[in-house]
């Protein structure tokens, strides 16, 4: 059985995953025969966001592999125990927490840098050859984790693709229900919900990337 | 389009809605042609439970309807403003939150109660003979809000199904990829995570749930 290792940020679209987009990779997974388990960096979220209002929740602090742990039902383990040798390939899905606790591109704009345990996870799944997914925001990581010129997507959004332009990627205009595949760097890319106005388009994407990813193992 | 409202009780298994029976459920909606919104009681859940190590998280306090509104989205409404007239159908996803905010069979074991407003958008579904959906434990209300000899399932747990028996329902074992149909009530049930082993099984039922009801609109 093929296995995946996914990394979580966080359990909620504005300061941690995308709880659609992670849920919704885990059925792809199952469903086409491969297995998953989860890592999260043990680091601070970088805010919580109330998400009925949308505002900072002042005073409050949660923690990235704590609250990861709410989609991953407790079976979550630290990113800095993810071993790839263990896997076959790799997944990132999106939501903000991807962009303010895995690295700082929400933040920090052209400055953004990738958490340090992240990186070396992604970099150790690139360098040993294996196949990764990102979707989402989460692509804004790959230039900082491939070589220059790396193929992804973001959706279609321009200035948030002219910033991760900036920085190596060659982005390309993606419908949320498709993908976006660099051959050479085994890497799959879907904008999720960067773009998509519903589930089943989130899972277009979503499910083509899964399935791509299994065909490169 | 056939409109369902769906009750949430905060965002994950342990202290509020089962994660994945609420995205399963949502994608099913959708890929049935169907559309949803979401509710939640504005109350303080029961407790936070740290979802890593399982512990309570003392000192700790959340809002149900705030962390409900992690998984929808931010889209999501107070369940006092819930008009069963604007619905064809209502689904109750389980989790815990379902046990501990929604009513308190977890906490109160016989003498558990449902929460006053959860009550009444209930059986404003049931006397309107509008088809309902309850998944996981979330069955463990149905005695409180139907007439006695209510049918359903809460999978195959002897001592739980025995403690909702003695309120009235009449228990039937099911397992994680199947449903209980009461034909007269207009309600269909499903064990989902109170049995299911993999996303799979727990889809299994939840997408059988999900066709009955909306059959029955």
């Amino acid at each position: 059985m093929k296995k995946i290792a996914v990394i979580l940020s966080g359990c909620g679209v504005y300061d941690g995953s995308e709880i659609h987009e992670v849920v919704l990779t885990f059925l792809a997974i199952e469903q086409n025969g491969a297995s998953y388990r989860c890592f999260a960096p043990n680091i601070s979220q970088h805010h919580v966001i109330n998400h009925l209002t949308g505002e900072v929740s002042e005073g409050e602090s949660r923690n990235v592999i704590v609250e990861s742990a709410r989609i991953a039902r407790g079976d979550v383990e630290d990113i800095a125990e993810l071993r790839p040798e263990n896997f076959d390939a790799l997944i990132v899905p999106g939501g903000f927490g991807a962009a303010k606790n895995l690295c700082s591109f929400a933040l920090d704009s052209e400055n953004y840098r990738v958490n340090e345990q992240v990186l070396s996870a992604c970099q150790a799944f690139a360098n040993a050859g294996k196949p990764a997914g990102y979707m989402c925001i989460a692509p804004a990581m790959l230039p900082l984790i491939y070589p220059q010129g790396v193929q992804g997507t973001i959706g279609k959004d321009k200035g948030t693709a002219a910033l991760i332009e900036a920085k190596g990627l060659i982005h390309n205009d993606c419908n949320a229900d498709d993908i976006v595949i660099d051959t050479d760097n085994k890497l799959v890319t879907t904008p999720a919900y960067m773009l998509a106005t519903s589930m089943v388009e989130a899972a277009g994407g979503i499910n083509k990337l899964v399935k791509s990813i299994l065909l490169m193992v």
